[in-house]
């Protein structure tokens, strides 16, 4: 159970219950009520499925120029008991070692796709539901330095639903096509606010590396990696100032306080798009022995061992060693899937300027207002 | 009398009481105090005098390489009564209506140095004062469209300070060299915030400029005009972050309280060093006649008005008025002379860039810390 | 005459040239030859007027929803002897001043449109054209130094077709809508190498202007200073070397060889794109005394002028005349008018974009089977 | 043998006949061409080993503030015979498996560090020479689709010289400390050169990666895809016109043409200091199954294999095998061992800056002197 899957979890519950209350149905609220109940009474871990896996991104789940109709999880079969869901849900974080799967739909639907608009709730290992998990790349290798801190990295799941039973009082949205886009949207709220913040350590951590291979290497002083420490500097600070700000200048959504919808699109993005340069810099101050370095291996080898110690020193004082352990710490942060996790997860980069400009608009008319008075302009 | 004026005049007045209160000079608190409380009671406005002409900007003040000691305001004189200054200072913002002038240094002082770490104040038509003001630059012609608004702009003075005399107790800082510094920085993350605040609303009339153009040319809903919106909306959203947060997060100098030190110039760099290029971005959207259009004086010939009304007009219901005095608005906001005051005012991009590192380094040492603990280094 | 209004012409009469070509029509092969014989024998210079008013510019130029169907030039009649033609082109550079006007369309046209399907020349004199010329912003006044060197600058021209009557033997395209967009192409192919080699010079001068404020301001050895410089070596040489690259890899259209349409393009964004950002580099190393100096009428003013002469000089060596000559020679290059030609001249930024696009599809597929090989992909 | 090595090898055999040249040393040029007629006949592969392993990088090599005097390989001991040197080199791509190894020096020398400018060729296999070498990282695993083309990486050595008798035939510098600088520049240009060439190719995948993926996920019409491809198509043929300009203007230095010292180095610094955004680009089309995906074992898993062949489609007619390759090919594109080698190999991006900065001063002096012209200044 990862404090993770519980952050994902906890920001679908939440809007599903925003998005009760935006219907007013009434089943719906008591239902999702009593699921949280269920859940906190048993202290089961909620893996949040909501990517479908979408075929033609450019068509709509209902498109007959689609391939098949199962591009997004759908109602094929409803009756007095419950609902029968086909479909399928891709890189899902955790899921392998959640408790329960809560499927969300993944963006909005018009009317010939309320089939598609459906959130419901299943233990993991209800029948039909078949997780397809990606290798846990832990990026250690028996080469390596031994490291006390445990290193855990997530799986993600492809998760199919093969025709999967769900009765009655574990769907929370079936058919109401007009309220899949409110679900996403406070999902996603709420969602890229606990991006935002849980990526403040990661981004931290680049600064104290690059921090800490401008002094092994002697280089604390030279007035280009001053102005790339600043750089990371301005990325970190700009990063928590709004993610903060997002709390502080809070909307309410069926009652339910969530984060600013322009500023905690803003922080995520923030982050995302700026996170492959932000890398260069940090590898840029440590050189190109990061890809380079010998192995523990070597360094633990009687005949070459020495030649290491002497030979991959830093600055008086720093040894081979502290350089080659920063090195593999490094190693392990910069990897392709923390990239695409950063650009992805949470939704791409452009979800989040789609979103920034539409939720900006009456700012915008304000301020357009504004300049109109000042230009004389009568409308 | 102007608001901007008491702002610059304002946050001098407090690095001069903090200053006072670090040096714990009792006589330097009495007088700053004495002076504020004349101020008030007369109601009077002050002018900050701080940039110095500089002359070879890489030469301290005391650089036999300069070419005359007086590039830097300094004390030529002492006596029992007060102190005579020589010297000048450089683009001082309404100094030219403004009762008091409050002189600071521009940067920290060495030993030799010592007799350039000077503040005072003086009346400003002391006897040795010299005001060269450049023409205010109003962007106004009789050909313009005619609107009620008055438009305000300000003049920058050159002071020359021509062997002043001032008395005692309107000195505020004499020769204690260490303290120039915390003087310069106390006001920069005072001026800073300052700044980056009053910025506030010509960003906001740069993104309700590029709406309403969008609008009147009918491509409110082309793809890369939206982009180019999304882009004004970060940049308008994350000064406003920055700026609050650098309240928040305040820190205590001297028993007073400051903005952030590293948020405080963030905020200002952030407006300042992007605002050409967000500039652009409205100029992209208005499209070529901004600068092409026809006078309010072809507007009303009757011979051509009628052609300039027919041709003109932009999406249905908007008129040729509408937007050619947008664009008349727009010319007087894109002027070389904004340009630089957003490079330059409240100190240039370096300067901001050099106190984002400098007080980030403890944060630096922390997250460095951090990663050695996760990467198993010993210290 | 000016050698800027010949480049446009030239350009636009070679464009009219190739599209005759790739129409095949022999007529107008003839006409374009016989009028540009008749241009070379008596000398006469040639504005091109491209853009249209537009109105809505999300509306073609014949849908009801424009206010009126003028916003582009039409054939409104049409008969044995010539067609009457309507409507109004806007920025028409140089036309004020030059002997004949060459009209073509500013983009693609539909069926629908076919009456704007229209190209041909007129002499400036022709009765029903209306010039409305906006004033010339010399950005000299009383006060400036004196320069030896004449300032000239262009006005451009709103230009009127009130019904005008064109000659069949002035006609080079008239309905043909297909090739609307050739024509616009192969103008903008000619047209925006032209742009990026006109603009060396000025990119030039941007390096020089920076390179001569960090010598007189003494900062030519700062690390921040030598980074804005290297900045404006590589705009400067990237601009070059993208005109050169365009010229060695021509196409040929219609017999007639044309700059590589997908180098071209290039060449004037990479210039367009960044001169904001690099006008910000020059202001940042010139100082704010850039818009706050002094006049020449204050520097010979004998009250002030040995205080301006003091207290503004530069690095030992450095007058202050010097600087304030400077300053005052990049004022005049850093106006509004200036941003807005380089956004907007040749096309705006959008347009060149479309076009590296498009005109780079047959790579992408090449580069796209490549990589499907190193795959093992099959298709 | 492989091509790479002999590129860098080819590099550097060239340098050091460039630099005898320079030098006019007999003996020099003799060693140089003899060495490389034994290389032609014998058809030798030769590794060039250039980065020292440093220490304190902003101390000299002979720096009392170094740990030990052999952070830079130097010669310790000379007689008639020839020379005995001592130090190590890092990163040395391809040493393992050539057959000699040419080394340079890695910087400027000054008086004091004499005994380090030196350069020498030795047999791999030479006594006292000894490779440290890092694992091959092949990026392939059992787990992966078969590919017919075989995968080829290189490893790279660090290389000690633990006392190693290079005799005098084979010495091509020793205690020349003045000549370091231009053997290092020397390879500097004609080795940023191969690297902007050798480049292209992999630019143009990562843009034929983009172009596939944007087919097959149904999205090439979407304006912001759009947008990244033209992001990428500019980013490589920026590229190609700069590597191609460096050829056209070139130099000639010790009577061989060298490529010209300003866009070679403008070349190899667009490629690396753009590659992680664009990398950031690729992976934003290519969507967050790029890491998630499933394996090839999966695939084959007759119980799961049906479900991820039908969900895991792409557009109507492209199979999730043809995907899942593609996201097989890209990860091995996507390495921190690609992004360092991008940033670090053939010197770091402020080695290209500095370059770029001190090579062009003689045109910033010319077009400062145009702008003083152009402003009535007399110097």
């Amino acid at each position: 159970m990862t404090p993770f899957s519980h952050d994902i979890g906890a920001d679908a519950m939440n809007a599903v219950n925003i998005t009760a209350n935006m219907i007013g149905n009434k089943e719906y609220i008591e239902r999702a009520e009593k699921y949280r109940l269920m859940l906190q009474k048993q202290d089961l871990s909620v893996a949040c499925a909501m990517s479908d896996v979408k075929g033609d991104r450019i068509e709509r789940p209902s498109s007959p120029r689609q391939s098949h109709p199962d591009y997004y999880v759908r109602v094929v079969k409803k009756d007095d008991k419950g609902i029968v869901v086909r479909g399928a849900k891709a890189h899902i974080t955790a899921a392998a070692y959640c408790n329960e799967i809560l499927v969300v739909p993944c963006h909005a639907m018009e009317e010939e796709d309320k089939d598609y608009a459906v959130a419901f709730a299943v233990p993991a290992d209800t029948r039909g539901v078949v997780q397809v998990c990606h290798p846990i790349t832990s990026h250690r290798s028996k080469s390596d330095f031994p490291v006390d801190i445990p290193v855990r990295n997530h799986t993600d799941s492809l998760i199919i639903f093969d025709d999967v039973f769900v009765p009655w009082d574990r769907v929370f949205l079936c058919g109401e096509w007009k309220f899949a886009m409110p679900l996403v949207y406070n999902f996603a709220y709420l969602h890229r606010h606990t991006a935002a913040s849980y990526r403040i350590p990661s981004v931290e951590a680049m600064l104290g590396m690059a921090a800490a291979m401008a002094e092994y290497n002697g280089i604390k002083k030279v007035p280009h990696v001053r102005e790339q420490i600043t750089d990371l500097v301005i990325y970190a600070n700009t990063l928590k100032s709004l993610a903060r700000a997002s709390c502080i200048d809070f909307a309410t959504h069926g009652g339910i306080p969530i984060p600013n919808p322009v500023l905690t699109n803003m922080a995520k993005y923030h982050f995302a798009s700026n996170f492959h340069n932000n890398m260069k810099l940090v590898q840029d101050i440590a050189g190109g022995l990061l890809v380079t370095a010998p192995t523990f291996k070597d360094f633990e080898n009687p005949e070459i061992g020495d030649f290491i110690k002497k030979y991959l020193g830093g600055k008086k004082g720093i040894s081979a060693e502290a350089r080659l352990r920063m090195f593999q710490l490094m190693r392990r942060m910069m990897t392709v899937e923390n990239e695409v996790v950063a650009v992805h997860a949470e939704g791409s980069l452009q979800s989040q300027r789609l979103m920034i400009y539409f939720e900006s608009l009456a700012d915008q008319a304000q301020y357009q207002k504004n300049v109109e008075y000042a230009a004389g302009i009568k409308r």
